[in-house]
C-alpha cells in the first residue's frame, strides 16, 4: 500500500477581524492540524467576493488583518503554505472545468445555498452566479491540492458532500485524478458570545484577538451573569451565566467547584468571577500581541503570503497539467 | 474625440468540419472583417466542453481542423490573431469576477438557454452549472479584448445583449473598464443545405469544404429539385428548387434569365442544372484545397495558433491587470 497522503486544505474569507470565537472553532484546531498534515491554509478573497461584490475595497486590508491574527495567534508559517486565493490563477480554470461537469440542480438543491441566501437577502443581493456556484469554486481550491482531509464545520458539511461528488464524477469521466477528501467535523463554536448567542462580529458579542485590554476589561465587566440574582445575597446558578462557560475552555484543568458553590450559596460575586476570567483573557491574549508587533513589522505578512502563494501555485500547475492531459483539449 | 478602436472578438466552437453553410454564412464575413478590424478569432474549446464534456477526445482534433478550414478557405493569419480559448488563462480568471456580479436571473430567462437546452435535451444533459453560465464565459471573450464589434446572428443577440449588460454592471461597480460592444448581425444561413433545410453536418446535408470532388458530384447530383417535374418534358418553377439558389449566391452576377426559362419552359433538364452547379463548386473549392494542401505541412496550424495564443495572452494580461487594479483585492 502506498504511503497515505495526509494532507489538508482549508480557507477563511477575509470579511473582518479574528475574535475568540474563530479561535477556540477554528485557529485551536488549524494549529493542531499543522503538527501532523501537510497544510495548505489560504485567504478566500475570491470567495469573499460572492458576498462583497459591490464593495470589494474592504477585502484587500481584511486579507492583510486575517494574516496577521493567524500568525499572531500561533499558526506558523513555516510549517504549512499560507496563500492568498486570487494570487493562485490556476484555481479559476480549474473552477471553470468543474462547472462543465456540475448539474445545477446540484447546487440548488445545496441547503447552506438556501439557508446563506435567505439569511442575508435583507442585506444583499446574493442572486448572482459566482454566489450559486461557491461549492464549485470551493471544491476546485480542495481538489486543486489533492487534500486528504478537510477540516469543516456542521454547516458546511453539504458543501463538502458536493465537492466529494464532483471528484467522483470528473473521475468517472476523465480517469482517476482527484481523492475524496474525509471531512473533519470540528465542534462549532465551543466559545459563546459575550451575550451568550454565537460569537460574531455582527452581534455586537465579541472578543477581538487584537482587542486592546481595557475595552476588553470593559466587555467583560458589563457581560450578563446570572440574571435571577439581583443582589449579592441572592443564591446564582453558573448555569444560568453566559460568563462561567469561559473558565472551561480557557483552563480545562480549572477547578470551579470552588466558583460554583460560592455562586450557588451567595459567597462570593459576580465581579469576582468577572475579575478572574478578565485575568484570563488577558494572560491569553498577552502573547498573542505580543507575536502581533512582531509580524506587523514592514512587510513580513505579504512577503510570507506572497511566498506562499508562489508555493501554492507551483503544486496548483502540477495539478492542473494532469487536469489539462485528462481532459485532453489541446496539443 | 479619440480615434475609435474598431475591434472585433469572434469565435467558433470545434465541434466537426466546416461546411459551405459555415462559409456563407460567417467565413466569408469573417475575411471581410480582415480587412477593416483589429481581429481577434478564436477556437472556442472551452465553449465546446460545455455540450461535449462527456467526451472531449474530439474537440482537440476538431481544434486542428477549424482553423485548417479557416486559413484554407481564406482568412489570413497575417492579418488578424487567431487563438485557442484555452490557452488564453486569462479568460478563466474573468469568466469567474464577471460572474460574481453577474445575476442567475439573467442568464435562466436567456432565451438562447432555454432553445438550446430544449433542443438539445434528448441527447445530451446539459443542466450543468457550466452551461448556464455560457453567456458569462462568452463575455469574458469578448470583453477581454474590449471589442467595438461583435459578428453575430439574429440568435445570439441575446448573449449580446447580457454581455452589454455584464459590462455596465462592471463598469458602474468598478469603474470604466470596458466598452459596450456593438452588434453586427449576420445573415442568417444564406446557403440551405442540399435538402432546403438549414446546412448542418447532423442533417446529412452538407458539402464540407474539404469535400473531395466525387464526393461532391454524387451529392450534386442527387439533389431534389422540382419534385412537380416528373419528367423532362414537364415544365419546371426554379421556386421549388433546392439546387436554383445555390447559382446566386455562389456568382451573384450571374444571368439566370435563360436557366429560368428552360426550366420554365422544359426546354432544360436538371441534370444541365447540376452541371454547372457541380463545376461552380469545384471551382470554389479548388483554391481551397490547394491551399488546405499548404496548410496541411508540418505542424503549420499548430504553430499560428500557438504564436496568436501568445499574443491574444500579452493583450488579456493587459486587461486582467486594469481589472484587477479596479477590483483591487490584492496588495
Amino acid at each position: 500500500m502506498a504511503h497515505e497522503i495526509k494532507r489538508i486544505v482549508s480557507g477563511m474569507r477575509p470579511t473582518g477581524p479574528l475574535h475568540l470565537g474563530h479561535y477556540f472553532g477554528v485557529i485551536e484546531n488549524w494549529i493542531a492540524l499543522q503538527k501532523e498534515y501537510e497544510c495548505y491554509f489560504f485567504v478566500a478573497d475570491w470567495h469573499a467576493l460572492t458576498s462583497e461584490y459591490t464593495d470589494p475595497e474592504k477585502i484587500k486590508g481584511f486579507t492583510y488583518e486575517l494574516a496577521l491574527d493567524w500568525f499572531s495567534a500561533g499558526l506558523d508559517p513555516e510549517k504549512s503554505i499560507f496563500f492568498i486565493q486570487s494570487e493562485v490563477k490556476e484555481h479559476a480554470e480549474l473552477n471553470l472545468l468543474l462547472s462543465m461537469i456540475t448539474p445545477v440542480g446540484w447546487l440548488e438543491r445545496n441547503p447552506t445555498y438556501k439557508e446563506v441566501k435567505q439569511e442575508l437577502e435583507s442585506k444583499k443581493d446574493l442572486n448572482t452566479f459566482g454566489f450559486l456556484g461557491y461549492p464549485v469554486l470551493m471544491s476546485a481550491d480542495i481538489l486543486m491540492y489533492k487534500a486528504s482531509h478537510v477540516p469543516v464545520g456542521e454547516d458546511q458539511l453539504p458543501h463538502l458532500e458536493l465537492c466529494r461528488e464532483i471528484a467522483r464524477r470528473f473521475n468517472y469521466l476523465y480517469g482517476e485524478t482527484f481523492p475524496e477528501p474525509q471531512s473533519m467535523v470540528t465542534e462549532a463554536a465551543r466559545l459563546p458570545g459575550l451575550d451568550g448567542r454565537k460569537m460574531s462580529k455582527s452581534y455586537g458579542n465579541a472578543i477581538f484577538l487584537k482587542e486592546d485590554f481595557d475595552s476588553v476589561r470593559q466587555k467583560v465587566f458589563s457581560m450578563l451573569t446570572d440574571t435571577n440574582r439581583m443582589r449579592l445575597k441572592d443564591p446564582g446558578d453558573p448555569k444560568n451565566c453566559n460568563l462561567f462557560p469561559y473558565f472551561k475552555i480557557f483552563d480545562p484543568n480549572m477547578d470551579v467547584s470552588e466558583i460554583v458553590d460560592g455562586c450557588k450559596n451567595a459567597t462570593r460575586g459576580c465581579t469576582d468571577c468577572k475579575k478572574i476570567l478578565f485575568e484570563m483573557i488577558v494572560k491569553f491574549l498577552e502573547p498573542i500581541h505580543k507575536k502581533r508587533k512582531e509580524y506587523e513589522k514592514g512587510t513580513l505578512i505579504m512577503d510570507i503570503l506572497h511566498e506562499g502563494s508562489k508555493k501554492a501555485r507551483g503544486k496548483a500547475q502540477q495539478t492542473m497539467d494532469e487536469v489539462r492531459k485528462k481532459i485532453n483539449l489541446t496539443y
